[in-house]
């Protein structure tokens, strides 16, 4: 067995619009062609297959996050990569991800609610959680604890998609995961169906941030 | 990739107590033998990691269920040999699991709730459920509906652990999921942690039914 994939999980946190999903769905893509077994447990997908009831209390939050993880866990330790996009706020949880894993890369996605509310909020969810409509809604009433130690920042702030794939596959080459780091997809990708991102009427993925 | 492990779910279903978590066990420990990545999703692991806070109406139960089908369709596509063992009475609920996963070996685990509730109740919860004590009980006020085409059909009123085990074997030979029939592991078996199984003081699997 030892000629067979060895499994790991990526971790991709932060606010939500920071741009988790787009960075994991280009991820996906470039692994699936490297050949690698891949999955993306992400938004709908987890809400409706495995936390379906879950609020957003911190209890709710954590059960969703080690259930992600408990998972990811199956998946990584079958020799799947695995990437998981959840906002997972709570620095506690993801270190209780990353103890259960072993395999885990986190990347803290960086972008400030400043720019999410004014830029990337096409449903205004920030606009009404700003406004007190919505409760506990992370970064605005809800804590957001960033990572102290991840293995990746990515800043979409003044990084393309592209450039913070590129960061990723550079780290996970140096990781031992994947053997090299350059970019093999290029243009529109097809959507994997496993994340919550938007599709152009072609069923490509519409281009983000 | 062709020559990678082809993924199958095994789903062992019938009333609590008729010996599915014992066979699964079993089966674990020979695909294990056969170098197959195998994983077992039953009981305590499911209920604290996947399912917290369910109870027993039909929609959490088949709120369970179904979870527990898209965790299996996740590793069975990836190549991993999944065993599943909930109760899991409804038969809707699982043909949709069935649907769902396509390499998906049904077993059908036969007792009478008579032997179960007379002889294979340790813990008295078919008492307390015939006394009215614990409600939504399978078998007893609760339903269960028996699969009308399954894959395979034990009866633990009459086979052995090993008999059974033997069957099972068979069953997935002739199905191509595995080579061999022959059963590998002899004696007692070393817990695999994924099941409800009771233990000796040794930490061997003790001897059910």
């Amino acid at each position: 067995m030892s000629d067979e994939q060895r499994g790991f999980t990526v971790w991709f946190t932060g606010l939500s619009g920071a741009g988790k999903s787009t960075i994991a769905e280009m991820l996906f893509h470039e692994l699936k062609a490297r050949d690698l077994k891949t999955e993306i447990l992400d938004g709908d997908v987890v809400r409706q297959n495995l936390s379906k009831g879950l609020g957003f209390s911190k209890e709710d939050r954590d059960t969703n996050i080690l259930r992600i993880g408990f998972v990811a866990n199956l998946l990584t330790r079958n020799g799947v990569a695995a990437i998981c996009c959840p906002i997972s706020p709570y620095k506690e949880t993801r270190d209780q991800c990353r103890e259960m894993i072993g395999n885990f890369v986190e990347v803290y996605v960086h972008a400030t609610l400043e720019e999410l509310a004014e830029h990337r909020d096409p449903k205004g969810l920030y606009k009404k959680a700003m406004a007190g409509e919505i409760k506990n809604f992370t970064g605005v009433d809800d804590p957001y604890e960033v990572p102290e130690h991840p293995e990746l920042i990515v800043d979409t702030m003044v990084e393309s998609p592209e450039e913070s794939l590129a960061k990723v596959l550079k780290r996970l080459a140096e990781l031992g995961h994947i053997d090299d780091a350059e970019a093999r997809i290029q243009g529109d990708r097809v959507h994997s169906g496993l994340t919550d991102l938007r599709l152009t009427e072609t069923g490509h993925v519409a281009k983000e941030v």
